[in-house]
């Protein structure tokens, strides 16, 4: 792995822009979002600040749809969201996106993951290739979503 | 759309786990991170704090690519990453991530990330499914991460 410096040369040029916040939505097929969210909670302790309903369910719904939960962890706000309708066009057809969550003890958060019902996708490892250097442990969760439990900086603060 | 009160049960129950941060990591096919960084800062204003690539590159291969670079944005960190060999058991299954990015000039900010490249999927609008209601506007970047626009707070608080 090499640092490189960086040019924020781009973002200068774009005038002021003003964001509150930034908030990853996990889509989740319908109608599992209420068993992720509690899956998160079991998991990893997120904390459940709101949600919202589709106010109608089919006949044969146990549950209303979830449009959002909102849960606060490490700081951040992830959303959980049920896939309905007109969520089609907002799959994401990249890559895919993966959760980093940073923690000084990576064994005792797998361990937890794990138990609430996450899969080890691999050891605890040291290497290079995952988040950005340092140590990681990956476990996917059961509604196919990555989550690097990571620790380590090899950034370069030479901005 | 209806509210509805949570319960946090599960959380109390999680003995006290300790994160300092959550960051999305969004994954793009190689060589294109270096790319799609640009995209972010010139499309959003993102301020990149650090890039870690890997020390060596193949032959044909103009750019090293890039493990991990860290952007600022809205208060969150989220980090690109090129897509490598050990990349791929890290891609998720699930109904994919989307990226809800909250400002009250949401027309701006669209416009902003269209003439970057980016490509409306939708008229902005008043509507029900995407975030927790308010207004939205639907931008797909060019490597194929869909970021929600939005803004209003349709959320219970009562918890």
């Amino acid at each position: 792995m090499a640092q490189e410096e960086v040019e924020n040369g781009g973002a200068e040029k774009v005038a002021a822009l003003k964001f509150t916040a930034l908030k990853p939505q996990l889509m989740v097929e319908a109608p599992k979002a209420v068993d992720a969210v509690q899956f998160y909670k079991s998991a990893f302790g997120a904390f459940e600040v709101g949600r919202t309903v589709h106010p109608k369910r089919k006949a044969k719904q146990v549950l209303p749809h979830i449009l959002s939960a909102q849960l606060e962890l490490a700081g951040s706000t992830i959303i959980v969201s049920d896939i309905v309708e007109n969520s089609a066009p907002m799959k994401t057809e990249g890559g895919g996106c993966v959760l980093c969550l940073e923690t000084d003890d990576i064994e005792a958060v797998v361990a937890k993951a794990v138990s609430a019902g996450g899969v080890a996708k691999s050891e605890i490892a040291e290497d290079d290739g995952a988040c950005y250097g340092g140590r990681v442990g990956k476990v996917k969760d059961p509604y196919g979503y990555v989550w690097l439990i990571c620790w380590g900086f090899y950034i370069t603060d030479t901005v």
